[in-house]
């Protein structure tokens, strides 16, 4: 079964609120925004990613004759609603930011414009698609601020959450900087260059060490990286060297040695130095095994000679902060704007946009979040992407995606670019949004006075 | 692309060491295990979950024509390789702990033993299948222990990490005693029972909430849930009150109103009170909103009057612990034990089996972990489940694994029933495999003596 592309990747309440709406003729147009209500303590800022998933799945939505049958048979959906089913594609609109972008909390990152039910009944896997995005991409930024221009590369796929998880972490570290992946499927799926050495397994395999590296060696011998911590780290480096001596006399040349635990800082000093003794000054040192960001800042910080690191649970689960507060809110109803005032969780009314300024230096000065109508100085961060239920313009190439990221990244304030942020970035609501959302208020409370006691 | 079934969701270091073992002719059987190296602080005990995935993975484990041709410009593979790739099926053995089995740090509860190749190629999308669910049951299951037979739901997919995530949370969570989920592909897929309320923005669409609740209730009369936390909590719930009323002439019934914000305990007690005086005393109360295992705890132990829970981000992305310290080890090649002996990744060597004692209470007393071949008291955990890569039995039902998971929570220690587990239960290392490992460590000093200084 492909889970990805079902239209029944969904919560219930999608189609009993659907069937509720058809009873109803409530069907006209919906607006609803996707953003992130607060900012992670660890966070300060986030980053857009996902985006073009999620207009492959919009512009892909629809029912098979074989779900609808199932439908039919669990008998959750009247007839009117199954035929209703039957025919829906997405035709609305679509706003976003563009992949790759910083943002910020309450900021949209997404606006759908569409029929009431097509507009309600994506709303669960939009956000199952973006918000994984984010959290990576996010979680990765703050390894490449980290790495200081060291090569980073995701190993993360065994302990990510799935499938998806393990392959859309590679896109979303991609796009924030990441050097590429060891999965294989992201470099088929997404051209995303993948980086591969070998497992414990296979030295363990040889009885004798120094066997298992020269087979290896011979039988890869490009990128050649030999893992040298099963038994003991320094001996292995020692049959590096010697190793590196005979291949040389073949043309094959050692890339690199990966240490994958012990004291990374201390060992990596002590592989260096066998390294440089033994005529190996070229043989790079890279390092693994349940690093973060903040491994890699402490590593580059205590001086350590490592040329890249691999980063894998921290970053594929985001283990730090493995979810946002990421939601999906009805904006506008019918030309009305709305809002939800259950407490604690407010939420700006309406259509939004938001307005960026940079200061003389090219960095980011400050965000204004108003109402679409409200031009504001600065760039606006929301753009058309997706007008009835197609894509306005190609796809764009994660090249260009990466270029946006590292565009974003280099414009952070100062403070934003230390993994403990400590200050924060300012985001300014217009006068014409705090008066909407006040309209709003007296709106409801005008509807409610009748039922107060 | 179905990203699910793909070989090539894999590390690309599975494929270098396929070259490298098939260059050297060197693919003779090999035993790999899958286990947790250390339990996490907050879980006293884990869960088996998702080896029918696993094995349905094995049995329909092939290259596709497709990538093969892609694998072949990828320039990753010599033709000897891609030759056998094309071939290559999974023809090995499997063994392993039933699902809904509670285990333990160090227990194997997956065995492959096959041709060296197929064994580590199987690797990464093993684990990442196995580890998930295993994270998510285990999570679940302190919900169930906290719970105490109030109804618990799964509302997490929008915020799990992906597709397969959403849903595999679904079945976990159902297999550890959850009563379902609202993520309607899981009653399609494995026909666990999916649960819907209604959002905010239903309420949000109509300018009067009264009017939303009658049109949800009479278009979905059955098993109708009424969302009260939009606007005002105690208000909505005088509406239900009044529309329960007027819904009874016509034979339809209000089964529950849930509250998805502000303080549950006082709330729910105020809601309580006014369906009670209201003559709703059959309402039942369900609550959601941001809540784990430990706000379940909180709220039971108030004496709130709860009747069930939506757990959803925090059990689809086991928030508190988002990975587990899982691995899969080469244990034997060539009917040689080996063992790994890193810096603090030290594994214990050989094909091993776990022996479970009861005491006369019918608790769990203590695990013996020993090689395959120690026969000791209690009931051995591990059975054969895969041979010649074909299963050796039809797949057991979801209600069969649920039990099996029922039976081993009831049994657990009661030190362990608690969140805060604070006790460990005890582990005995046999003396068969303190020796085993001994005995490989002689070895491998042996072989390595001639390259030392």
């Amino acid at each position: 079964m492909d889970t990805q592309s079902s239209p029944l990747l969904t919560d219930l309440y999608q189609l009993a609120m659907a069937q509720a709406y058809l009873d109803n003729g409530e069907n006209k147009t919906a607006v609803f925004e996707l953003f992130v209500r607060r900012l992670p303590a660890r966070r300060g800022f986030l980053m857009a990613a996902g985006l073009e998933q999620a207009l492959d799945f919009l512009e892909n939505l629809r029912f098979s004759p074989a779900d609808i049958e199932w439908l039919a048979t669990s008998r959750r959906c009247n007839a009117g609603l199954l035929r209703h089913l039957e025919r829906l594609r997405f035709t609305g609109d679509v706003h976003a930011m563009p992949e790759g972008s910083v943002f910020f909390d309450n900021e949209p990152i997404l606006r759908i414009t569409a029929p009431l039910i097509e507009a309600q009944l994506v709303e669960t896997r939009l956000m199952n698609l973006i918000h994984y995005q984010v959290l990576v991409a996010s979680k990765a930024a703050r390894a490449v601020l980290a790495a200081a221009g060291k090569r980073l590369v995701d190993f993360g796929l065994r302990r990510a959450h799935g499938a998806e998880a393990g392959l859309m972490a590679a896109r979303a570290s991609y796009i924030a900087g990441f050097a590429g992946t060891a999965t294989v499927l992201a470099e088929q799926e997404f051209g995303i260059p993948s980086f591969g050495t070998m497992a414990h397994s296979f030295v363990q395999i040889h009885d004798d060490e120094s066997t298992a590296f020269e087979r290896f060696a011979r039988s890869r011998p490009n990128e050649l990286t030999l893992l040298i911590d099963t038994y003991d780290t320094e001996a292995a480096t020692r049959k590096v060297v010697a190793l590196a001596r005979k291949l040389a006399a073949d043309g094959i040349k050692v890339g690199a040695v990966r240490i994958d635990s012990g004291n990374l800082i201390m060992l990596s000093r002590t592989v260096r130095r066998i390294l440089d003794e033994g005529g190996c000054k070229d043989v790079r040192i890279f390092v693994s095994g349940g690093l973060d960001e903040d491994d890699v800042m402490a590593i580059l910080h205590a001086g350590a000679p490592i040329d890249g690191f691999g980063l894998g649970t921290s970053l594929t689960t985001s283990s730090d902060v493995p979810a946002l507060d990421c939601v999906y809110k009805l904006e506008e109803y019918d030309g009305v704007a709305r809002r939800k005032r259950s407490v604690g969780k407010e939420t700006w009314p309406g259509r939004k946009q938001v307005w960026r300024r940079h200061g003389a230096d090219g960095r980011m000065k400050a965000d204004i979040l108003t109402v679409e109508t409200d031009i504001q100085e600065g760039e606006p961060l929301l753009h058309p992407v997706m007008q009835g239920g197609r894509r306005l313009r190609p796809h764009p190439t994660l090249t260009e995606i990466r270029a946006r990221a590292a565009r974003d990244l280099a414009a952070l304030p100062e403070p934003l670019r230390h993994l403990e942020a400590g200050t924060f970035y300012t985001i300014t609501v217009a006068p014409a949004l705090t008066k909407l959302a006040s309209n709003v208020d007296q709106r409801l409370a005008a509807h409610d006075r009748p039922q107060q006691p």
